[in-house]
């Protein structure tokens, strides 16, 4: 069992929600734990993939109260830290996949490499010059694949 | 009087280190407080500037202790907080100057726009796909006349 | 539903361990999530009570990693935040319950009156000359009628 | 040179708003630099001492803006951590000192006595029953005297 963070924007395409959800449901069917920001867009997708796959999710909300927790959350934690829970996604997790591109999904990808946890991108923003240390996939298969790869091995 | 954050790599190349140590004389002599990451390469060089200039400095230190601080720092505070310091720099600051790229350089960038935090770029990592929300100057010299522009308006 | 926090010694005395299981035990058999510090003594006992009563238990790890991790809980968060996850672990808190006496513990205790999460007390520590802000309770049964009433009203 | 933690409650008693000056001005004409929360009460005494002592002051503030900091304090870092920054302000400490009483400053004594850091009490709530890890004293120069004593030495 690992913990898988999904890490998007919140104001989502239709695409980086369904792509999350469809990984989410994955990764709650193979026994894993999904952790997030616990809000709307990438983070609510990913919460009711891992419901779907009758498993655990856990919203890391940037706020000091549950206001605009995603509902299909199994365990929501207010960190009142503000884009600081950013870290302690990236900290709760063996393995983060960022779907689509902002700044504060950006910010867990470089924290994440930067702390050796590995990172799994779908059309997500990566930096130009940056030497390559993400595994850069084209589709939700493709992310669980990886995963299956890296953690079931 | 502002807080200006100095961010770049302790591995820093010596032009890197140099532009860092440039900046942050400027902003010392201009009254402005430096606020950096306390440890070694860009960090250290913002230190010494800021020394150099007769001004304070700031390290907010990612461990528990103050090992590895720079010694020109003025202040330095233990924050145990590890990578999640980055976010603690940039809430710190009224504007960020990244110089030199690394992935908590590129955390602290993507921190700072995700929360509205003016950011200054010279010779850092940028994402490829993001729209342009900043500045991106050529010179130590760029730096400083955008600083002075924002800041003394 | 709502999050209690148990919070107690790490070197807990047998009747500290009892009664935390205990309280954990009925938080979960009424659909309660607890949440605790993720470590042994009250902590393990809160996070097998838990799981004794089929409910969900979070542990908020104050290390970087999970290890130590009691291993009855179903959700752990590695914070890497040291004792300053004890105020994480208030924040996540709808009611905390105080089981034995630590400094840790009183950390707690004295944030949750701070900001305003109602305080159940049982055998723990208690500034002298405080003003009374604490529900004070002489048995596990005891603190789990303090909830019922405060919680299920 | 040690940085010297000044804790107490915001609606100081005019006892300990003078106690906290005392104290840091003291601390400031011996070299060493005074942090605490920033905000009124025995927090900008202790400002306002350090600048009448010709000293260094740092106010680690618990909201994510510079409103309502004490004028006099040399440098100020809005955390955003709400009252999770009592824990960042005893881990910046090599001295705890807390004068007059509240929930806030209790928690900051317990988690320094929790992560060993010496603390000086004076006029502050004790816990009842807690071993004597604290020396209790009854006057602004006494507090000097133990301050003396411990980082001069």
């Amino acid at each position: 069992m690992a913990y898988l963070a999904i890490s998007g924007p919140s104001d989502a395409t239709p695409a980086d929600a369904a792509d999350a959800e469809h990984v989410a449901r994955w990764a709650a069917e193979h026994g894993h734990v999904v952790v997030c920001g616990g809000l709307g867009g990438v983070m609510s997708a990913a919460a009711a993939g891992a419901a779907a796959g009758g498993g655990t999710s856990v919203g890391l909300l940037p706020g000091p109260t549950r206001d605009g927790a995603a509902p299909e959350l199994t365990v929501t934690i207010p960190t009142g830290l503000g884009e600081m829970r950013n870290a302690l996604l990236v900290r709760a997790a063996d393995v983060v996949v960022c779907i689509g591109g902002s700044w504060g999904t950006l910010s867990e990808l470089a924290l994440a490499v930067r702390t050796g946890v590995p990172v799994v991108a779908l059309r997500t923003w990566v930096p130009a010059r940056a030497p390559g240390r993400l595994l850069e996939v084209g589709s939700a298969a493709e992310v669980c694949e990886a995963l299956a790869s890296h953690l079931h091995r």
